[in-house]
């Protein structure tokens, strides 16, 4: 084990060893303990509690009553209380959402998908390969903040991977389902829609019989090997990926094949909404990616079984800074939905730029009016010594799993708090630069990025960087169609239609540019640079404006930063430092392009004559 | 052997074994004679007369006499120009340079860089792996057209061609060497400046003792494998190899250092002048790229062994579609330079798109005045049955091999003429077309791609397609500042001073927008659009009509290929039919990003109302 930081750095180097979460619960609790003089706790398993419990003080000291999950759930829940010095008095508690998910992007040659934080954890060269005490202190690290579901390899299922449901690899599924499942987490496997044809057959059609069959077989085998396996993820017709289309079969047909092989057994079928034309044509102004994904399942209501949950993405498009929410949230009433966030970087940074994220969470939840049943996010993760490459990111896994417990936005000052006072003390002298750190990085890094939600001027599959026209002329469908006089996509009923997907009275406030919020303006509108803002500013002056304040921003967190020197161990001072710097520099290139790019089809200057260049 | 397509077919399947060139001479010549009944040829060798030859007719028949080369040379040059119908009386022929070099670009990996013919000839899996009775027809086609040396490996040289001059791989470098001896093809390799840290010193610097001991040994060891190797190459301080600034030294101290351990054993030293700062910040306007090589290496004039060979690019960027002639030709007068073009079609359709290359030769050798004594081509072979993927394509190995007999430049149409007789039949039914195809497609494709000079809107890295901004703002130097006004960089004296690299005549022509050839404005002059050309047009109006032709063109193209169907073999026409349809597909692109991009800056619509998209 070589994790150099955790927010449970109280329990030092023992790891539980026990083989139900109440087992470990007692272990950890005495390793917990240990290190508060004086404090006592008992454990009650409520049987039939499931994952809710409630902490309960009286003159014996702590009682900890719980389901049996729910009494490892509150053990955490109380010795991280009091580590951070924090009452932990509560009623019974249940978490908001049944599934707390986290997807993997691992592929077994042992690289991650959109991975910012070193390799996989699971794999390497082709096999399973890992550090089994790792894998314990990840288990750890969810169950402290409740996430409970884990899917433990990419959606893009490269070979070898897709025969993680085979009996060829199952024995080693097994072996990560077993570590795992003493701190409540169960395993699912991301499948391949044409396992059937790579294993012999002529066909991957759902409405074949042989498939059916197939399926069925192959779902008994896992379940001999993980009785508790939480179910299958699939990612079907998507971006070159196999899946019920190529046989004229629709979503429904699809998934509902995988979910009748598994209902026996217990599992859900989860399936990705992130289906959309990739081989669009740029001259097309018809087609709009962002609404694919209602085009593509709105119609399908009803008509998925009922342990098929459809997992969609935050957005309409795909993770980027600043989009609304996907309007398939508020449609298909009668069917169960995941959303899906990402905690992996991929547009936000990379895990170099500081990026908190519970901020534009808010922001979503807000807008989402009522919450899906289900919630899911893309790990940050990898065999980092620090987990997640920034040390800082940390806080995002951590502020993930509180909010898919919850089930609602949280203060995310507050959660800052006390992930600061976990992983750096509670007497940590900068806390609240830290806290402030944290709070202001998300609108910094909006500011110096693609303005008011205008998407996709990142350097082109990398997605770190500027490169305002990378996607202009793709095949993706991202595109946003500057020219010398006007910006964005007009995604009104007069353009697009897009914002017709959502229920009437949001799509009034979207389509009127008085009422838009200015985030997304450039999401819903195609304006003119002398646009007037609300603020009198004109678009262009307010682009301008900021990506000079988004990279201030970045100066100051590199130099907010400097003021941690000493307060911490030298390696996780100097990595962040590193990536400060990095950051200030991307920082500075995002600003300069994004206002050269706007500057050189209008010809106008910074209002205050700050150096544009030409 | 698979290779299925040569402009040698009358030979048949069979190849000659012969030790030396004489020997191949005769067996050529029987093999060669064979197809054409009744004619009879002597061959006389005269001692000492090396690449030179003649060729007499008298009452016995043809009498080939030539030098222990020129034999073989003339051997070939009487069959080929009796197949093609031609008279092959000539006068006492010598080839106009010593040096007719190929460069390979093939890694030992089996993949071959900026290569679209499929894979190396020469490698696979990190080994030598090839068939020799391929290597022993290549040797023909080269001897064929007189070209006299070939490196064999990549300049950018990755492990484990580094140890091509080690005895690890000597041997079967030595091999290679005896397969291409016969037809007077000699060896160079490309050697990793940093060797001698690899290989267990603590410095590559030239003028450490050690240093030159260990290429003092080096160079022993080679020669005892290959006795007549031609020399070196080295790419060194350049995109990231190592090379001798890294010690503070310069070019001159770097290369004579090798140049004097080859020279004992008669080697050359070649070495690549294509050095520049590649981490250029585009907000700089006073670096130009293009100025790097004068700036590097003029200084450095007289100082070069007289062993050593200066390989140029033919243009100061880097293969462009249209730049001028690279002004270090016209400098350095005591320092042996070569002249390097690019057969590889990186940057002109790989080998997708039809370019056959003569034209723009002759424009280049017009340009250049004086020749330089050395000519070097990176190849565009690889492993593909026809060699050179685009079956037409191998009319640019072929006529390059002439032009390097010649030394000046060829009537392309003249050498189509014969390279088509040769490969497809003197009385091929659509000779006149074919010709006339491959006589427009430079054109054709100059006009669909980069308008007059401006260089570098193509795809990053993958260089093929389209993308205006792709190079903008990237660390290559590689810019052209677009605006809503003007394009171009200014390279005058008010400029960037880069024209003044070129003898004040020269310089005076192109820095002056009325005598600047005007395919070359956009490489020498930041022009507004409204900007008159010479026949009234607006810059801006020239550009959508070049592109709307250069589109049409490829069409055209595309139309005048479906008249050869069924008069060759069908795989051959088809290969080439999906080629022509990709390169219309890829005009059409070309012509509407490009138009795209330039009408968005400036809204100003085409004069005759043709369709750009918005």
């Amino acid at each position: 084990m070589n994790a150099e930081l955790c927010w449970l750095p109280f329990f030092g180097e023992a790891l539980p060893q026990g083989r139900d979460p109440l087992a470990v619960a007692r272990e950890e609790m005495a390793l917990g303990m240990a290190s508060l003089a004086g404090a006592s706790c008992r454990l009650a398993c409520v049987p039939g509690g499931g994952d809710g419990f409630e902490i309960i003080k009286d003159e014996q000291g702590y009682l900890v009553r719980g389901g049996e999950t729910g009494v490892l759930y509150g053990t955490y829940r109380l010795l991280t209380a009091l580590q951070a010095g924090e009452c932990p008095l509560t009623a019974w508690t249940d978490p908001a959402f049944p599934l707390r998910m986290l997807n993997h992007w691992d592929n077994m040659d042992g690289t991650v998908e959109r991975g910012y934080a070193g390799q996989s954890l699971f794999y390497k060269n082709g096999k399973f390969d890992y550090d089994a005490d790792r894998i314990r202190f990840y288990g750890r690290m969810l169950a402290s903040v409740g996430v409970n579901a884990v899917s433990i390899n990419n959606v893009n299922v490269h070979a070898p991977a897709d025969k993680l449901v085979t009996a060829e690899l199952l024995p080693e599924v097994k072996k990560i389902a077993d570590l795992l499942r003493p701190f409540g987490v169960r395993l699912i496997i991301a499948v391949d829609y044409a396992l059937p044809v790579t294993m012999g057959l002529d066909t991957a059609d759902p409405l074949d019989q042989r498939v059916q069959d197939f399926w069925k077989k192959q779902c008994d085998e896992v379940y001999a090997y993980v009785p508790d396996l939480c179910g299958f993820l699939v990612k079907a017709d998507s971006e070159y990926r196999p899946g019920p289309y190529k046989y004229g079969r629709d979503h429904a047909q699809g998934a509902n094949m995988l979910a009748r092989a598994l209902k026996p057994h217990g599992g859900m079928l989860i399936w990705r909404c992130f289906v959309y034309n990739c081989r669009q044509d740029w001259r097309d102004h018809t087609t709009d990616r962002p609404k694919a994904a209602y085009d593509n399942y709105a119609h399908l209501d009803g008509q998925f079984d009922e342990n098929v949950i459809l997992q969609i993405k935050n957005g309409p498009y795909d993770f980027q800074v600043r989009e609304p929410v996907s309007p398939l949230f508020y449609a298909m009433e009668r069917t169960e939905k995941a959303i899906e966030f990402q905690l992996a970087q991929e547009y936000t940074g990379h895990q170099i730029d500081l990026y908190y994220m519970p901020p534009i969470w808010k922001d979503i939840l807000a807008d989402l009016r009522r919450m899906p049943r289900h919630i899911c996010a893309v790990t940050n993760l990898g065999d980092d010594a620090n987990w997640t490459g920034h040390p800082l990111a940390q806080a995002n896994l951590y502020t993930y799993g509180r909010m898919a417990w919850e089930g609602k936005a949280l203060d995310g000052d507050k959660e800052a708090e006390r992930w600061i006072a976990l992983t750096f003390g509670r007497d940590f002298p900068e806390k609240d630069r830290l806290k402030a750190m944290l709070a202001a990085s998300q609108g910094i890094y909006e500011k110096y990025t693609s303005p008011l939600g205008l998407c996709w001027m990142v350097k082109p599959h990398l997605h770190y960087g500027p490169d305002p026209e990378g996607y202009e002329f793709s095949l993706w469908g991202t595109f946003h169609r500057a020219n010398h006089q006007a910006v964005g996509i007009d995604r009104t009923d007069k353009g697009t239609g897009f914002a017709d997907q959502y229920p009437a009275d949001m799509a009034a406030v979207y389509k009127n540019t008085d009422t838009c919020p200015e985030k997304l303006l450039l999401f819903f509108h195609r304006l003119r640079y002398d646009f007037k803002m609300r603020d009198g500013r004109t678009l262009l002056q307010r682009i301008y404006d900021d990506h000079f304040e988004g990279a201030e921003g970045a100066e100051q967190l590199l130099a907010q930063w400097r003021a941690m020197e000493g307060l911490m161990p030298r390696d996780i001072y100097e990595n962040a430092l590193n990536r400060f710097e990095k950051q200030a520099l991307n920082a500075r290139e995002w600003r300069d392009i994004i206002n050269t790019y706007f500057y050189r089809f209008t010809g106008i200057p910074d209002a205050h004559g700050r150096k544009i260049y030409d």
